[in-house]
């Protein structure tokens, strides 16, 4: 029986990582992937396996993850979406929906197939932690040297060796990755508090084609100590010819770390 | 022995509602109340009992509460501070310590000697629910008419009669309160998504002197009403005069709202 190219279905996701032990499915744990397959598994009334663009670690947040499947059976995308919409947990919701041919015919790699990614570190500055935000920021009491960070930020920009910004079971095959922007902005606090005046809210976003496993949080540790006055601004371009994880800064909490959007061609 | 007036220790706290069963101590649950004192009897290891300036609901957030009370002994205000840090839950932070004298001589009374208070109200304009917001909104999907909803709020300003306005089990002996200012503002999200190009977050912010039980979300859940067309902004001026419940809208969720400030003289 001749059949046409496969289409898988995709769809854009956003979670608060701070349920789940990440992305990637694990027996007997919470994971984004395995709630989002329990539900498919309920729609469909069959398994279904999904392909991930990003594998966010543990307690790290998405706005604009892509996963795909291959549906056992045809669904339309608006009744697949209000079918997830009944089946997913309040703390991950699918915001946009999908059908799609990969090259050549075959299934669609949300690994290989996206367009670049975009990352957002929030950093609150505040000599008290804000209960209301604790799930979604690093709370640094400490005042930083903004300027400072973003000299030492443009020494990311570009294709280098990240070995020193890698975690030690990094499994990357090759260490060298493409970042294409850091910008780093100061926000006003959604709440601001009378009591401090000073404070505000900074965004580390980070842009790149693909990145090694908590490649973006040990970037921000570092810039963080740079922003503190204990390393220089210059001191960031040496650590990228595939320096050792010592070398490089702390790695920041997770909790501040949103993968903002996966970029995806034509959408 | 002649003593002279009584000095009453005043904290300034901000919690995250979600995971308490509201402000008041109640046997056997987690409330605000009860950790602090927990806390307070950690710390002078003799049991401490606390005056709230406000009895939030629960779910319901705080980011300035006053709270009162009596020190078994002196204990300097940065010490406590310091030592509250160490002893109270992440989801509760004591911003300010402070000593002072009541009326003659007698202990502070939280509740009747605030210069009044500042309540948020925080919807979430957007197709979709932001999954991390969702603690902290009401996410709504369908768009509001924030011109009616501004002239509608324009009728709660003055001295009137909220009888309308609070929850059945609501125990105070008058219904009259004084609103001196309701605002209705937007604001960018904190993540503002490419996907919905006109999700905005809404405040409701409403100060008064003092506040029958669930008024405020009352309110703002017939002022939402307005905002849908389902009543006429000129229906709000009858409602208060001593109306019954079911004629006013529905109670706005508890997540939504934030206590921002408990107004104290002087400080």
């Amino acid at each position: 029986m001749a059949r046409g190219p496969m289409i898988s279905t995709l769809l854009r996701v956003a979670y608060d990582g701070g349920g789940f032990h990440g992305f990637a499915r694990q027996p007997g744990l919470r994971t984004v992937q395995g709630e989002l397959e329990a539900a498919l598994q309920a729609i469909y009334r069959l398994p279904v396996l999904t392909r991930g663009a990003s594998r966010t670690d543990a307690g790290v947040h998405a706005l604009g993850q892509v996963i795909a499947f291959d549906p056992p059976f045809a669904i339309p995308d608006a009744g697949l979406r209000r079918a997830l919409a009944g089946k997913l947990p309040p703390d991950l919701v699918a915001r946009d929906v999908w059908g799609e041919a990969g090259d050549d015919g075959q299934p669609v790699q949300p690994r290989f197939a996206n367009a670049g990614k975009h990352y957002r570190y929030r950093i609150h500055l505040a000599p008290v932690a804000d209960p209301l935000t604790r799930r979604y920021v690093w709370p640094l009491a400490r005042d930083v040297d903004v300027a400072a960070m973003r000299r030492a930020a443009a020494a990311f920009v570009g294709e280098h060796d990240f070995a020193a910004f890698r975690a030690a079971d990094c499994q990357a095959t090759t260490t060298i990755r493409r970042v294409t922007a850091v910008e780093i902005t100061s926000h006003p606090l959604v709440h601001p508090l009378a009591a401090w005046p000073d404070a505000c809210e900074l965004h580390v976003d980070v842009h790149g084609d693909a990145f090694l496993k908590r490649m973006v949080r040990i970037m921000v540790g570092t810039l963080v100590e740079v922003g503190w006055g204990n390393r220089l601004p210059d001191g960031i371009a040496p650590l990228l010819r595939g320096s050792e994880r010592h070398l490089a800064g702390r790695t920041a909490p997770a909790e501040g770390l949103v993968l903002v959007e996966v970029r995806w061609p034509g959408r």
